[in-house]
């Protein structure tokens, strides 16, 4: 479709309401976020007014627009942007999405309510009037609009009261104020106090941290094992896990915990491409969301393993190696060439020595060598030692 | 191998110690189990003494060996029994992990610890002495065992002192007092309490509980829309996700809670084969694992939605519907066929429904209503109407 200079008449109903609905008192960063989304509403209703085509600047998620910043250890977003326009066939649709997520978030944070991303591609889809098209087919389309909001407006999708999954949970001698209750996560049992899907200083607070560092562990079957071992209560430490790949709520936790109290994070992994990657995720983030980096990521997190060089220290049983797949070699190899493991002669012997070993270690692997080895023996060992890869 | 009379020469040394390591003190159900163990082990060493093939009974897991009992409305299993003996080739390395299993059983009992079945796994997987072949190859080898186990001594693996995955998280106004320490579940803000693992009476007591029943939602994401809404507050309940498929420890618990505090327990599932298949785990148990039935489901449980029939109900737009694949028509043909649903005309119309629909639905679909549509009318009027399945 050729662009055309649209007559104002043509312009279609802005249907976002610029005056917030107020339903709850506003902290100050949801205000500010309300005037970014009001900005961005304003300048496209000026542009209709004016009868010019309704534009957004939507900085470059690509990966030509990332790099890595020694210096700073983290990952930067450069300049580069592309527009969408309202007048252009092929950005027509996904500028209406972007307008619909966004009169999503500036509901939400009106009402002082949270959604999760799925629930944010129901409450935004529908059939268009008078045509057979949705605004969103499926989720798959609106999770990039929701990324493109957050680069667009600055702001961390938690601080568009999105979340994405709940998992995880954390013990240890800290308190925390969770939207005005007050939690004592050194008397949580064997349960603990199960990790929000955002913890932004606006709605979770911490109180009276007697911990000296975080130990964070890949699984919540190794978790329990450090929890029943009272680990963090005789290690004075806080005791996290993720289920695995940690979701952002943990994540950022993480980094509030680093930043805010100067705690070490200590990370327990798989000794496969897994792990590794977990660990690299919680150090340095995604590369995809390179904009979320210097919020989520903790470059100082430490690796304290398990490491391939554990098989042989720690007098391992070959009963308990798994050997290495393909893919397994493949995407060691790839993460071998992440910018921030490319030049750390310790990473690149830790991942060569797997792939050379052949085979991959859990850290439940340990319990070969006594149930409770892995809390009184190896994890003391390794901080004590200092032994770590970061 | 033909089978013979051993001489006692050929008897094995028995390797398990016939006393418990005491290095907790030990609950009374943990000196039933131990003593389960003990006269297991015994029975073994007696045989061989006597120069008897060793032999072990187990009641008979299969399909053929389970039935539904209509008026307890409980899955039973009947007499039949094999027996595993160790002079017989077929048999003789499914009798060694079992008595290797018991065994670690045995150990954590004793030493009063817990482990999760994958650690179980590695603490009996090791090298047979001069030869190449392990105890276990792989984890799908050690979790039947397990579940010999559990019915060959009639206990349940938590009394064994294994877990499976941890999941799922807990609000309302009820304390629990989980190994010591006392967590008042109407205070945990956004995050709430971590249900874990093992909720067996010996470590998790219920302290105080005002609330009237308990709403079980599928998934996190919906869990954190009730609570944020306060939903448990306003209706005087207990809150509580599996994060999907619920793991043993949130079914356990839902068990407990509805038969010592006689709480009704309303489910809130999708509205697809899935959501059928949850329901209908918490209400039976799974037909794989009859044995635990009478100590894991809840036959009284109720399924409040989402129902075929709230399309037209709740006036949902055609845009929250998703067409049924090829598969959720066969598994949802399975479930009409199970004996609890099989002779219940209201499910037999649901699932009816459902596939004369083509479409399933999401609890999520209810946003388009309203963000809190689910939890202001939806959830609220079903309960008052008393408008379920079960």
């Amino acid at each position: 479709m050729a662009k055309r200079k649209p007559k104002s008449a043509d312009v279609p109903p802005i249907e976002m309401s610029l005056e917030p609905q107020r339903g709850a008192k506003l902290s100050k960063k949801d205000e500010r976020t309300l005037e970014s989304i009001r900005a961005l509403a304003l300048a496209v209703a000026q542009s209709a007014a004016q009868a010019e085509d309704p534009l957004i600047r939507v900085p470059s998620r690509s990966l030509a627009n990332v790099s890595f910043n020694e210096k700073a250890r983290i990952l930067e977003m450069g300049d580069k942007a592309t527009t969408r326009t309202l007048f252009n066939l092929a950005q027509a649709k996904s500028f209406m999405q972007t307008m619909l997520v966004a009169e999503g978030a500036n509901q939400l944070i009106s009402q002082g309510k949270t959604l999760s991303i799925r629930g944010m591609y129901y409450q935004t889809k529908h059939t268009i009037k008078g045509t057979k098209e949705e605004t969103f087919n499926n989720q798959s389309e609106s999770d990039p609009i929701i990324e493109d909001l957050e680069v667009i407006l600055e702001a961390l999708r938690e601080e568009l009261h999105l979340y994405a999954q709940k998992r995880g949970d954390m013990v240890g001698d800290i308190r925390i104020l969770d939207r005005g209750d007050l939690i004592d996560c050194s008397r949580m049992g064997s349960g603990g106090y199960g990790i929000p899907s955002i913890v932004e200083p606006e709605v979770i607070q911490f109180r009276n941290c007697k911990a000296k560092f975080v130990l964070h562990v890949e699984k919540d079957t190794v978790w329990q094992r450090f929890n029943e071992d009272k680990f963090w209560q005789k290690h004075n430490c806080i005791l996290t896990h993720g289920g695995g790949q940690p979701p952002r709520g943990v994540r950022r936790l993480l980094y509030r915990l680093n930043q805010e109290l100067g705690l070490p994070i200590y990370c327990l992994l798989d000794n496969d491409p897994w792990g590794y990657y977990i660990y690299s995720v919680i150090k340095q983030g995604s590369i995809n969301l390179a904009f979320e980096s210097k919020r989520m990521a903790v470059p100082e997190a430490k690796f304290i393993g398990v490491r391939s060089t554990d098989f042989a220290e720690y007098k391992l049983s070959p009963s308990v190696c798994i050997a290495l797949n393909d893919n397994d070699r493949k995407r060691a190899r790839q993460i071998a060439d992440y910018p921030w493991f490319i030049n750390k002669k310790s990473w690149q012997k830790e991942i060569a020595l797997m792939l050379k070993n052949g085979f991959k270690l859990e850290v439940e692997a340990l319990i070969s060598k006594g149930i409770s080895y892995v809390t009184e023996v190896y994890a003391p060992r390794k901080i004590a030692e200092g032994d770590f890869l970061d």
